[in-house]
């Protein structure tokens, strides 16, 4: 029986010292920089670089040599989650159970905050790929590529643009679908992708973790939809009803609880077949499909 | 006599012609990519383009080649232009004559077309460079990391971080120097310094660059505060005499309008100096030189 627990912990303490020493262990520290740490710091369950280091072990590659992109690609999410949280975009005054940056510092540091972020995962990304042999290094362009384009202008950013223009209008189950594709999709997917990529993952095996990722970055989000409906505010460190009071369209308010209950257990279903392919190195991969549905219990 | 008019012409519709493509001529426009065209599309002199391919050109290398570094670095000028034009920030209603971005659209879009344009320099940068031989393609990684660092929480947003701050409160010039590298300075050097890497220099020669765009990046500040004084609003497309009702640090309020125009002209000379190692190859990084200052005449 593999111990997911252990795994998410031993895989989240590896990344937060690197995202430490990239973030914190800076001297002097400036109010920008603390406002980076301040929000890649403030916990969360590092889902993405969790779903990279998985898939590149699922391969055969290491952890080690994988590590930078699991830390940029957390880096590129806490972006996307300060500017989300902004006046001008949700505006949320909590996240993780702490005020969220523009709270704690100022809207102009929060955004410049998110930009610095976005930055500099990339330049992570290409000072380890510059590291790397020619044959390794192309690979790492290839993952800048893959990563720029997920959470681009046709890809996370146009899922925000979505998600802020339904708001308060009735949506159809594909167009919720295609949306959610695109907001959070798009990075869970990238997350795996490169991950198996960089990793040494063949064409094959790179083919069957993607149909993976797609299967459990939707099941993911309606089991967030789900959370926001039952889930216990205490635990998850933010307010919960909210979606209902800002009229957002969720999968419980499109099918009820129990249509959205099903949809995501189908969901994880299709994801656990597209690993069939791989022995028992995909246990880390199964477990956090399973536990994606199950952390709402 | 070099013809600078005519080489900013050309270089200009070149730029111009590939932005268009990246950012227009796409089926079906969204709001965001329009927001985003919108900005880049407004005009502009393209100077960090420009200052990019004269130094590839400057050591040897081809202009076609350069130009989607030269185009990334416009996207990444224009994303922190929008940033900065914000409410939260500057709170500039016009830019380049037009109305900016979060009035033009609202504020959110303003907020994810700037993060989509910086988002997408890196798409273009890391899609080029995977096409490009091994050893050039090392090249683009470093370029990419060069870029990243120069805009990020220790560059271009450090500046931006700094001038928020010191609002209203008198600098020296050592304070007010050191914004300004770190504001305009770490991407106009980075302009000078990638091209010439792009285009093949050696590392003699790309010193010899790097002192010329820092005595240019510096010089272009001083006479941008010289036009917030002495300009024509007409010909800016923007308003002028607003550093003053600011309250912002200038180099004419910390030196006077003779004292910035001496210490223009010293940097435009050392800026010259630089380039003494190198042909008439360099005439247009000469020409360019001279064009800072004078603009404002």
């Amino acid at each position: 029986m593999f111990d997911l627990k252990s795994y998410l912990e031993a895989v989240r303490q590896e990344v937060d010292e690197r995202l430490r020493r990239f973030l914190v262990d800076l001297s002097p520290p400036t109010r920008i920089s603390q406002a980076m740490a301040y929000s890649v710091m403030a916990g969360g369950k590092r889902l993405r670089p969790v779903l990279c280091v998985a898939a590149a072990e699922t391969v055969g590659g290491s952890r080690s040599s994988v590590l930078p992109l699991a830390c940029a690609l957390e880096l590129i999410h806490t972006y996307s989650l300060i500017h989300d949280d902004l006046p001008a975009m949700d505006d949320d005054e909590k996240r993780r159970g702490k005020p969220t940056c523009h709270v704690r510092f100022d809207e102009a540091t929060a955004i410049l905050a998110g930009d610095a972020l976005l930055t500099l995962a990339f330049e992570i990304l290409a000072t380890t790929g510059g590291q790397r042999t020619p044959h390794e290094g192309l690979k790492w362009m290839t993952a800048i590529a893959r990563v720029a384009s997920a959470v681009g202008f046709r890809g996370m950013i146009e899922g925000q643009m979505q998600d802020m223009a339904f708001e308060g209008t009735l949506v159809s189950e594909p167009e919720l679908e295609r949306l959610h594709r695109l907001k959070t999709g798009r990075l869970i997917e990238a997350a795996v992708g490169v991950g198996a990529l960089v990793g040494g993952a063949s064409s094959r095996h790179q083919n069957a973790l993607h149909v993976y990722a797609q299967n459990i970055g939707l099941a993911f989000q309606v089991a967030d939809d789900l959370l926001n409906v039952t889930g216990d505010p205490q635990r998850l460190g933010k307010a919960v009803g909210t979606d209902r009071i800002r009229g957002k369209n969720t999968y419980p308010s499109l099918m009820g609880l129990d249509g959205a209950r099903t949809l995501a257990a189908q969901l994880v279903d299709n994801a656990l077949k597209a690993l069939d392919t791989f022995d028992n190195k995909a246990d880390s991969l199964r477990a956090i499909a399973h536990y994606v549905i199950e952390r709402n219990r």
